[in-house]
């Protein structure tokens, strides 16, 4: 389905003609985003520069019940900028200036195509640290960041995106633009719109600026890493190391799979013998961090570690990070396609998490390796297939829609920071329930009564 | 407006007869909460036991087009459960049990009516802590804390009661039971239901459980006191302690006339001669929080403090922050009736929204004491008038109109923590604009489309 060249040719008056794109072989790229397996071109692509031009762009899309899908640099796992029902996508990486960064008032205002690891680096440049960590970060945009409430490796001690949205700008479905919050660390001025829309996915409004908190950067950090025989153990020893009033900035490990994926392709010397790593961090005073890394290490070691090694160095620090930063390539490798998927279980249940995840991968005839946020229960199981044959990729689905089902049951939840997008809507009823899912749509029309922003997903 | 006597039946059938309260005598103390020159009272007060009940009472009361203000303690300051249109006062203090706390997954379960000094000990008992601080905590129910998002003497180092809800059970108007969040620190499934109901004030739904996540107690706590000439020169030494990488757990300041205040009614040896006193503490290990402490006191010197004390023991750090704690008492002391107010703006304007107070106050012949969260830029103006004298009532609320007009002026908010309820209703339009407005109460219908819960509050 084509676009009306009526509403083809308001878009370029609205931002131009050379920042519209139509033709076949221009929309083509746009038709994915990082998640494999989905695929539907939009019917154009705008790139609009200002506010005035999105909410130009949403007025006539409304007018003319056209599907508008904003997306910044695609790289979210499921399938939420994906625009399944052609229309426009929304591409919003002009809008790409780091607009303020306060050091009195520890904040950053941004439009929201600029990269999360930019406006980190903008604000380190002033000492201050922008928290949130997606693994996404140099290529993903502040704005996707809110619009998926992007997690990442520093959760536990320091929350999520959620946790530092302090006010937005956005443009309604239907034009009007409203900003939310402001520069403010306590507002509880109407609705918390500001916390609504961050982690919509682009279903309720087209974020447009962003005004972020950020904290002084902490003045040292470092890493040690425990091998231990099993996923069970490490997991007490994450549980005895929150018992014992730490709680550090890093807590990652990587299961059986992983740690051979990552030594077979970068070669760091880990112990391949190990059921599992534990990656233990923090940041802060040197004095503190010095003594949380003993105390970790201790921990481990009460919890049968077969090895502990607290990085003495900021280099050898480094090394181990990289060991967790690397699992996904290492596990890419493995073979043709990719499944990177994403649940949360409550953190004394995800030893038992990773054991459902293995029996499933068993019954699939799947690799699957698990790796994640062991502080926040986020898991990352990770399916390795060939691209090329179709029952792999059958099984693939079948599988993760088992792994969906063991989470729930233990508690935990579908998504922990990916977000549903198209990829997971098919599980979110499971999570949510009937009355929730209504309570969903009825919401959405409530911000879209036309229902043209990012149909087909979460609210449809 | 009495209620039907068929309603009136059905509900003592609900919760039982000895739970509703309907004549005159029995309802008239429930006209009112906290908030001064509000009162209305409700047709019936209904006291349910279980989340069925609460549904039961809401399905009738939406079939019947009762209005149903949901109440806990009735402790907070904006009339935000004051029954406007009568109906049904829905007082949720009977369903009061502490359900768990985990030690192993750092949080705490309860029902809404449990107060949070409850909760605060029940954690504290199993060496966590739970950080939300409101002043009303003794006297305050968690629920109560959700549905106002409220705030405390913490914000600026652990944020607000928002930071820690994970998971909630809500009965909406219609009657449907829904479940949002969960035990899990990381959730992305589905719009974030659990932040908006958190801070909506009764409007939306009815907490019936909540989910709160808790911390490892610090291992210790200490407090200074600065005295500064000026509340400019306070506010300096707070933004130089930010930049100096210090988000301290204790930033409070109280101006002159609460000064004066505190020291006639509490003999504290305050310096009464000073125009502006801070007070400043951290809690965490005690390496940490006496460089801290001695860091923060140092940088109050170099902004031209008059004096600076760091408590050198528990005791002397208690008795500091009592001259906090007792700024309401003492103001209260100055005559017969306290309006206390609530407004945050940046931080750095602090000192300039005190002056704006300042001349408020004179302008209309007002004793106005504030004190307040100077990390956050939360003020809290407090007039103190004769509560036989019509005039000074007006001139109060002319004042106060004032006071939020310049909050706004100067990029701020109408309340920080204490809520919108009736009290601040009047503005919230100037805060939030036309465009806002209107999407929250398409918000509200989504709720509630019978509009029959906590009517004439936010969102109708």
């Amino acid at each position: 389905m084509a676009l009306d060249p009526g509403v083809l040719a308001e878009l370029e008056s609205i931002v131009g003609r050379e920042h519209v794109r139509h033709r076949e072989g221009e929309v083509a790229p746009y038709a994915r985003d990082a998640t494999p397996l989905f695929s539907s071109p939009p019917d154009a692509v705008v790139f609009p520069a200002r506010t005035e031009e999105v909410a130009a762009v949403l007025r006539l899309a409304t007018a003319h019940r056209v599907p508008v899908v904003p997306r910044g640099a695609g790289s979210n796992l499921c399938a939420a900028t994906v625009p399944l029902q052609g229309g426009i996508l929304l591409v919003l990486t002009r809008m790409d200036r780091v607009l303020e960064i306060s050091t009195e008032e520890l904040l950053v205002r941004a439009e929201p195509g600029a990269t999360t690891a930019t406006v980190a680096e903008a604000a380190a440049a002033q000492g201050l640290l922008f928290a949130p960590d997606p693994g996404s970060r140099t290529v993903s945009t502040v704005g996707g960041n809110v619009a998926t409430c992007a997690g990442g490796l520093r959760g536990l001690k320091y929350g999520v995106t959620r946790n530092y949205v302090l006010g937005l700008e956005v443009v309604l479905p239907t034009g009007e633009v409203i900003r939310t919050g402001g520069r403010l660390w306590k507002d509880v001025a109407g609705y918390d719109l500001t916390r609504l829309l961050t982690g919509s996915e682009g279903t309720l409004g087209v974020i447009t600026e962003v005004t972020l908190a950020l904290l002084p950067m902490p003045a040292t950090a470092s890493t040690g890493v425990a091998y231990f025989s099993s996923l069970a153990d490490a997991g007490r020893a994450v549980t005895q190391v929150l018992a014992h009033g730490v709680v550090p900035a890093t807590l990652e490990f990587l299961d059986h799979t992983c740690i051979g994926a990552v030594e077979d392709y970068a070669r760091l010397g880990l112990r391949t013998d190990a059921g599992a790593l534990l990656l233990f961090g923090d940041d802060g005073e040197p004095d503190a961090v010095e003594r949380n890394l003993t105390r970790m290490g201790e921990l481990c070691a009460d919890e049968g570690a077969l090895e502990v090694t607290v990085a003495k160095e900021v280099a050898q620090s480094e090394a181990l990070l990289a060991a967790r930063r690397c699992s996904l390539p290492a596990l890419s490798r493995l073979d043709t396609l990719t499944v990177l998927e994403d649940v949360t279980v409550p953190r004394p249940r995800l030893a038992e998490m990773v054991d459902r995840i293995e029996a499933v991968a068993a019954r699939h005839d799947l690799v699957i390796g698990t790796f994640g946020h062991a502080g926040d229960g986020n898991l990352h199981p990770t399916a390795v297939i060939d691209a090329r044959d179709p029952a792999a990729a059958d099984r693939t689905h079948a599988a993760f829609a088992e792994i969906f089902a063991a989470a729930l049951e233990l508690d935990g939840t579908i998504t922990g920071e990916h977000g549903v997008g198209a990829a997971k809507l098919p599980y979110l009823r499971d999570r949510l329930g009937d009355d929730q899912m209504a309570l969903l749509a009825r919401i959405k029309t409530a911000f879209d009564p036309a229902g043209i922003l990012n149909p087909g997903k979460t609210g449809s």
